[in-house]
């Protein structure tokens, strides 16, 4: 599996012409090596070269030696690791992980001025973008206790509990049913909050009347799932209603787009069309999706400008939301697996409106 | 309060001739602006000019506009923000933050040749460094509410928990002391497990013999706490009562060390000499501490190699420990502040050898 792995990562370093290439992310590293190193402020380097030569740069603290096949290079917390990796190095083009510190790039860059720092990232992207059938399956699972501790958790929601209340729940429930940890701090929204996509689970109390984002995901045997339901406390008024059908809507026509062949942003653009038809689009303020595997969010982009084409394996997610400033939000979100003829919804947690 | 951080800020970039300094790190942002801006996978920058004048590169989804007085750049998820960035550049040497991503970084020298990258953070870690009465007060508090969730997390030890289980425990009690949230996942570890300094806490079940290192910290109105107790189950054995007294002593030599003026190596040489002298020196395998603040790691460390001199109103860990492969492993851990002629423990949860 890894060696396969490795093949399809080489031959994308080919074909960028990078004969060198420096994987950081802890979930790249462990997509290659099945070992989960996070590095804090440490410097954290698997360097591939051209010929599938492996090196792992990594802090003598994190007891590799014996752990893993692939040869290393361990330091100290005394030890100079730039140079170290410097000295591993061809003069030329080296592609560099997205995420690395820039720390780390530039010491390098003032060590050895006869580098050219590419990013370089996309060649382990690709990799991981189609999921091979042990992992699909891992994904579904995911999903699956996502939906169950989703229902759970709406089942609990009454007036007066705060978000915070709720986000320990989930995680209480997600727990019980054998997750590691959740995939992301659950983000929990009530009413005004609602219309903030990013806004931070809080002190507030739930009020009859208020709109109720549950944007949740967990973590099952290395795989992340991420779904969003919006429920409403008490009968919902008319424009509740409204921008409630008009977002399952956009989320179901993004979803039905979804086949190999077809760019992302085509699943974007149908389900920003069915919300700028019914006179909202200002208020869907995001991308419409995202990858999703080892880490909540992958490349690529479900957005109006992402090119990338869909290939069966691929997994991402559906969620366009409306926005109301002091009003409300909503968001619906799902996961989709791209199958050889369409796609496969991976949350079965019903769309129809909630009123509790 | 600000203005005053600020002006530190540019003392600091004129001192090492950065006339443009781009701040990302989160902490550094909120440090400056009182707003906490996550960003995932997107750009944020707080860029600085020589004169203090700010602008604040950030994603519309943050809803900033309105919510701040320092004068922004929004963009959204369709605009090429680093395009938008590169336009208020001067050309020259840019300081850029030690942890923004290489993508940024890399992104912004192929656009713009004429620009010099420079690792800059150290101008806003050295402000962050020597926390003004009000910071130290929260930190007081926020080491307070993680001695009281230790000891009852003490309470609460038997034989046949796991891990995983001490540290929802952990997580349940100090949030009901009021804290937002974990500084770090706690890190928990059982007999064996303790030998890995970064073990992550699993499903290994608590016996009879074992020695239990509990590494927590809670956040308390923005300020980290971080401390390590090691217990045991049952009575300990001959050495494990002798390392634990060594590694008590190394703590107390390093504390004892603290005073304005002494050079942080001191302290981690004071702690390790009690080990080495011991005859457990190449068991002890980690620098002796960390600044802390905002974050749970933050500039400076405490080791061999640490020529930063301690001043009033700095914070940091004092850790040392010993790990005996296979077998069982203690470390010690408490904050100090640095003080006119001295320095205060933060912390007071007991270090007399506990037997469960």
């Amino acid at each position: 599996m890894y060696s396969a792995r490795l093949a399809r990562i080489t031959e994308a370093m080919r074909l960028s012409s990078i004969s060198q290439l420096l994987v950081s992310a802890p979930a790249s590293v462990f997509y290659l090596t099945g070992k989960w190193i996070h590095p804090g402020e440490r410097m954290l380097a698997l360097l591939i070269r051209a010929n599938g030569d492996m090196l792992l740069f990594a802090n003598r603290l994190f007891a590799l030696s014996g752990a893993t096949d692939i040869p290393l290079c361990e330091y100290d917390d005394t030890d100079d690791c730039i140079k170290l990796l410097s000295q591993a190095l061809q003069p030329g083009k080296i592609g560099i992980d997205k995420t690395w510190p820039s720390l780390f790039t530039i010491r390098l860059m003032e060590a050895r001025n006869d580098l050219t720092p590419v990013v370089g990232s996309h060649c382990v992207d690709d990799a991981r973008l189609c999921k091979d059938e042990s992992e699909l399956r891992l994904m579904r699972e995911s999903s699956l206790k996502n939906d169950q501790t989703m229902l759970e958790v709406i089942r609990k929601l009454q007036c007066g509990m705060k978000e915070t209340d709720v986000a320990a729940c989930y995680e209480q429930i997600s727990a019980s049913l054998g997750s590691s940890r959740p995939s992301f701090s659950p983000l929990i929204c009530f009413g005004k909050n609602c219309a903030e996509p990013h806004h931070d689970t809080d002190r507030s109390v739930l009020l009859r009347g208020d709109s109720v984002i549950l944007d949740v995901g967990l973590t099952w045997k290395d795989y992340c799932s991420d779904m969003t339901r919006t429920v409403f406390m008490g009968t919902p008024t008319d424009e509740q209603k409204r921008v409630y059908d008009i977002v399952c809507a956009a989320n179901e026509a993004g979803r039905k787009t979804v086949r190999p062949g077809i760019p992302l942003k085509e699943v974007d653009r149908a389900a920003r069309k069915v919300i700028e038809d019914a006179g909202y689009g200002k208020y869907f303020i995001h991308r419409t999706g995202h990858g999703i595997g080892l880490e909540v969010h992958e490349f690529p982009d479900v957005s109006m400008t992402s090119e990338v084409i869909a290939k069966p394996g691929m997994v991402f997610s559906v969620e366009p939301g409306i926005y109301l400033p002091g009003k409300f939000g909503v968001r619906v979100e799902d996961l989709v697996a791209v199958t050889p003829d369409g796609c496969e919804t991976l949350n079965a947690a019903p769309r129809e409106l909630i009123a509790l």
